[in-house]
């Protein structure tokens, strides 16, 4: 990398619960500059929700100025409905990224446990501990926002990785 | 209905090709105000498509102030992968109305095809070219735009049934 620091914002995205997470590293160092949730209560309607994680996002991302993405992708759905509807929260937060210009790299959340953990098939306990160490967390944060973390570390490791070994952008 | 026009913005969402249709009605008198499609090049990421989906709809709901949107929903997705990138695709055109404040409602193409044919086993080409007259249109418009229109006259169809039959706002 030819800057001395760089922000990252990690997303995991639900419709109910988006876990947000943006790190800073100077070189090998990290640390936590914010993490949370963006939630959206189970009655309210869907659009709703995705205007709410697009606002949520854009918010977070004037307030830190990140200068990329990356977000959980080529898991295993369900069905075809569940895809759907985890894809139209995708969508949308990849939509707020993009908008301010930041590039999105996909992991997939076995590379991200194998990033963190070493195994990918970590549990999501044994993930958000290790978050909790690399980044010298106080706290165990919430496990959507551990996660969200964990995606920004995974793509952080890969940035030392050659050009022709790291994630494509989406 | 207490106004006496009201315009409605349909959209038939795809990552490629997004259909978008803007009708005026006054009573049952009905106008396409705009049509069109929001195109996205095979290589282009994905995450710029959907930047450009947002920016477009967000653009249109500006440029033409529609009251309220309708939307495909209850297809029938192949598989989990195909459901997926449709629904960031969706999720994107959603959240663009909602952050306009439009209220947004869904309608199956079945009932899309009923609505429009009288059918809901209809041809692609029998809806586009109903659309034509029921619009009073001086030719077809291409096959996305056309289903977008369609989605807008079968919202205004449904406007006029009691509340409670008509569809939710999602």
């Amino acid at each position: 990398m030819a800057r001395e620091t760089i922000k990252i914002l990690g997303i995991d995205t639900s419709l109910r619960s988006t876990g947000v997470g943006i790190i800073e590293a100077r070189g090998s160092e990290l640390r936590a500059v914010a993490y949370g949730r963006i939630r959206n209560k189970p009655k309210v309607p869907h659009s709703l929700c995705l205007e709410n994680i697009f606002s949520s996002i854009t918010d977070l991302i004037e307030a830190h100025q990140p200068d990329c993405a990356a977000i959980e992708g080529a898991f295993f759905a369900k069905n075809a409905n569940t895809a759907m509807v985890l894809g139209q929260a995708r969508g949308v937060a990849i939509a707020a990224c993009a908008k301010k210009g930041l590039e999105i790299t996909e992991h997939s959340p076995r590379k991200v446990k194998s990033a963190i953990v070493g195994t990918g098939t970590a549990q999501k306990d044994q993930v958000a501990k290790m978050v909790v160490r690399l980044l010298n967390l106080a706290e165990q944060p919430q496990e959507d926002a551990a996660d969200a973390l964990a995606i920004a570390i995974c793509h952080h490791h890969q940035l030392s990785l050659p050009e022709e070994l790291r994630a494509k952008r989406i």
